[in-house]
């Protein structure tokens, strides 16, 4: 690419918000343009407005920049990440997408329908084609992609690298979520401090849904769920990044463990979305030390984008048990909307 | 009673043994007559020798007394309570039950035993039968009486109270289980700060058949598994105390969510256990609200031998969901042996 | 007495209003008669509109109470223990004690007027004096006392030890403070896992001088500051209850080590306020371990009233070294406005 | 450099063996040639004998060393970087430095002698003169250059840059130390969940002196102490790495905030030391935000090897109040013993 495609922010201020100008600082293909926060702090430089939590220091590009109004009016690029929450996303995603902006969302608000992908390049890059469904169903010039509920994403590449080879039957996932995935200032310290909460609303409806429409198929004029059923446990926990699934995977032919390491290891991304700068690398690792994964040492690996599995063994009810890591902020929220807008730049569905 | 019960507590300086001395703390029945170490703190008090690591303040009488070595020549008493690592008390535990002691353990080492009954009085009282066959298997004129694994007690009241009227075909746990579970010192502060561990040496395999044997009968001489399956995974989370554990079961007979609240709710102990000092009251507190239980707020409820249930809802793929809370090293450990021995001595069976 | 006084809680939705309610109940002299909140929930009972975060449950008898406005004329009770914000107590609390109501508070807002006393009975117990003058000085019927800021008052307690036998210079204080202390929700999970946060709003400037009121004597219209000097840094680190402060105290006469010791161990409180229910006993505990107090340890001694010292120790500027702990919501909140209440209650000064 | 040097490291399993190898994976004047650790491990791989507990992965060259006995038989290299416990440190420094070898060392052991200097070659890189010195008082053809404890590097920086300009006459410090300072296994997760631990053995002395000499001068046959004094109060936390430091400082010449701030934002490190590849860049930088620096987000500044200083305000006592953090492993431990590895290279004084 010659010159960086503009893109803006949609909430920058909040902790995806943060994440995306964290992952985009020296992007090789997007530029900010960019950053909305809501009307309070409109007017505000981002370095005023913005109390940022990441290690990582602010760019200083970022700071100076001024935070608009979230609106089409202000805010003209070929795309947006939006970091909205899910009842402001239902509004203002649409508008944008009218217009003819791709619209990368975290939020929930469309993940539901019919017509909008729940994308995740390494697994289903194939489901592109239902942008144009989605197009013609509702008018738009552009689009919205949405990407998965933070505590889907890991599961669901790990389950998609067996469900291709041995099919599946039925899984039971039980999460220890991290703290960042309430956002800021989310859970407060007080619930949490020698504490386990063990429900966060929403989350296990979503985990029994998700991971099924991500491994499905661009079929007619929607997305065919895959068929299989899943039962979903979801707890917060006292660590900062990484969500850790505990999964009991049944498949539909028999595999054994070393079979499911084999698979799980040599997974590849479809080829069209690859080598896109974002793109994990590798897409699993496989840890083989019987204590791992665990967030505080491998949620960085392969720069937050990569699925860490570990301790692959014997299931004596459904055949196989695994321990799933990702990193939720990066691989299941920003990180992921930017590697959609990768492939979608990259397919010429841009601009 | 009109005198108390001397009894002795084997490794009386680790983190179980410290809960057994504020456990026994102005007992009606019991009075500790002899604390043992290892050979290097034999001759100091329990003062000099214990690093204390309890809220509640150590005894002045506890302080007071002098370290014995673990040996039936140094102690001579009804009652000992074990808090010896597995391979100490595989040897030295039949050395007081040949004697004619009483031994309730807190160690794995003889749980696996068909003539030892791993024994929670609220849920299996009936198999202090197996008493006998042991003395007469083992030609001792004592005994061996087990506690539970600190994480399959809470468990197993819970699934006790379901298997009674709707039996059980298949269940799913996932335990977050405390620090408190690994002794002191135990898990490294570095291993867990920011962090989950997915894996605790040998837990699983104890979680996967425990609680078949605990809701097992008495059969001619040993004791029959209850007939269901377990799956489990293990993790290891910042909690002080309190072990968590996300169950799916799936019954013999069909049961609604409320059906299974009402009898979790009305369980109750055999007539035998029912009263002792150390009975949990109630045996299990069901909660309505949506985020509890939490190991902060309900590891106290019962004095810390009630079993705390919450989230009772539907599962997709067995029927039940649920999560149990339990007091690891009261009701999992030393609170629990305790019990036992109540129940042991109600019944005419010390001394 | 014979029949319990009828008490007031305003903001008692709050973390201390919740501490308010737990210390109350089965209080000997006290019965709560009312509770507010804001208007947002007045009409719901107390069970419905409270978020209850302590271990010990919550009452049954306040789980059914219905919230009232935080009005005169919605309460009236000879007593109101207020846990108000300081901005609210500043408008609120002179309306109720006009009126004739002792007005017993944790908020800020006159702890700086002269003719307010920060009263802690076991050093201060002769502050009631000041209630004349503020009755005269501003025409109420009633009166307010508040209690001292959360980190205050057990640094305050150890300093009065000192200050009675060897006199005050210079001290150095640097505190490290629980989350509580900033109430619920208070500071975010993540801002606080594995990290410090070495800042909280005007807790310096408080500890700077509270200390010096509270050591202070009624002198003709007002009360009169002890004359010594105090630097203060304040932290906020990962504990839910407990405020630990390091001391560095420079005496006006000459103590030794053992002499510090001697007297903060035999420090008895004046006998206004020595045998009052909520008396601290004993007022302070100087551990003699090297690596005590600990907050998860010794922050129940007393049932949280207690001060405890340890590691009294030289120190190579200022003469002596040590360190205090105090149990912020018990003994520097709720504990204290409550054992304040006794006092005056005590001293015919309540109805 | 053409070729790069080879290195040895010692006790190269624990907690700074592993940060060293980290530090040391592509350095470009060093290279990684001889591993030692306990007897016990001899012969084994560095990936079989090590529990890595960083979150950087292990590097592949150093998994497939094989561990050495620590003699200077096994090792011969010019340079050898020591993490071994005070009391081997003690016994085998010496063995190398007499054969030749420059020992860049961990350890407390030679810290006190008057000899060898405790070096952070961006406040005191003139010690090097101190070389010669005890090359011929101890008849050695090498050297030892320890580097401070890991609580007094970032304060020691802090001081020197006020000291050079202001003087310096009395310093409280109360520092707020990670887990990692302890080692592995170090702290046990028991004493430090919900606590603080006001203690840290040895380390209050350690602060009060080690500071003097690393901003003393060589003078005749030793290192004369820098004239001021300081009490110092140590407390662990629980936070993983970064070492917090709460100062109040007394200059001998008056300095205000905004010139404090000035030299200390515009201090630089001595020219020998400046453009050294473990250089800080830049030496100390000053937050303005008044919560910072805070551990979780300022530790790794400038790699971890510059000193973040925030919260610079008046103090009534001493003039000066500020906040120093400063990372343990890295500029308090492994890092600064590299950079002063690579001062000495650089100077000639290797090989």
């Amino acid at each position: 690419m010659e010159k960086k495609l503009p893109v803006a922010i949609l909430a920058a201020t909040g902790s995806v918000g943060q994440r995306f100008i964290q992952l985009l600082d020296n992007h090789p293909w997007f530029e900010v343009a960019a950053l909305t926060a809501s009307d309070r702090t409109a007017g505000q430089t981002y370095g005023e407005a913005c109390h940022w939590i990441l290690p990582e220091p602010m760019p200083a590009w970022a700071a100076a920049m001024k935070i608009l109004p979230t609106e089409t009016t202000s805010v003209d690029v070929p795309i947006v990440f939006s970091a909205l929450p899910a009842d402001a996303a239902r509004d203002v995603e649409p508008l944008f997408a009218r217009g003819g902006t791709a619209v990368f969302s975290n939020a929930s608000a469309y993940r539901r329908e019919t017509d909008v992908s729940i994308m995740m390049p390494e697994i289903n890059a194939d489901q592109v084609d239902i942008i144009q469904v989605q197009r013609k169903n509702r008018g738009w010039k552009g689009y919205i992609v949405t990407n998965s509920n933070c505590t889907s994403s890991g599961m669901a590449v790990a389950l998609k690298a067996l469900y291709d080879r041995f099919g599946l039957k039925r899984v039971f996932a039980v999460s220890l979520q991290a703290l960042s995935g309430a956002g800021y200032p989310g859970v407060p310290s007080l619930d949490i401090i020698d504490n386990v909460v063990p429900y966060i609303g929403g989350e296990e409806e979503k985990l029994e849904w998700e991971s099924r429409k991500m491994l499905g198929k661009v079929s007619g004029d929607g997305i065919a769920l895959a068929d299989f059923a899943i039962s979903a446990h979801c707890n917060r926990v006292a660590v900062s990044d990484g969500h850790t699934v505990c999964l009991s995977v049944e498949t539909a032919k028999p595999a054994t463990v070393e079979e499911a390491v084999w698979f799980l290891e040599h997974y590849q991304a479809p080829e069209s979305s690859r080598d896109l700068p974002s793109a994990p690398r590798p897409v699993i690792v496989v840890r083989s030390e019987n204590d791992r994964p665990q967030p505080r040492l491998d949620r960085q690996t392969g720069k937050g984008m990569t699925t860490v599995v570990g301790r692959v063994r014997p299931d004596p009810l459904f055949g196989l048990k695994m321990v799933v890591l990702s990193h939720n902020t990066v691989r299941g929220a920003a990180g992921g909307s930017i590697y959609n807008a990768e492939l979608c730049a990259h397919l010429g569905l841009v601009g």
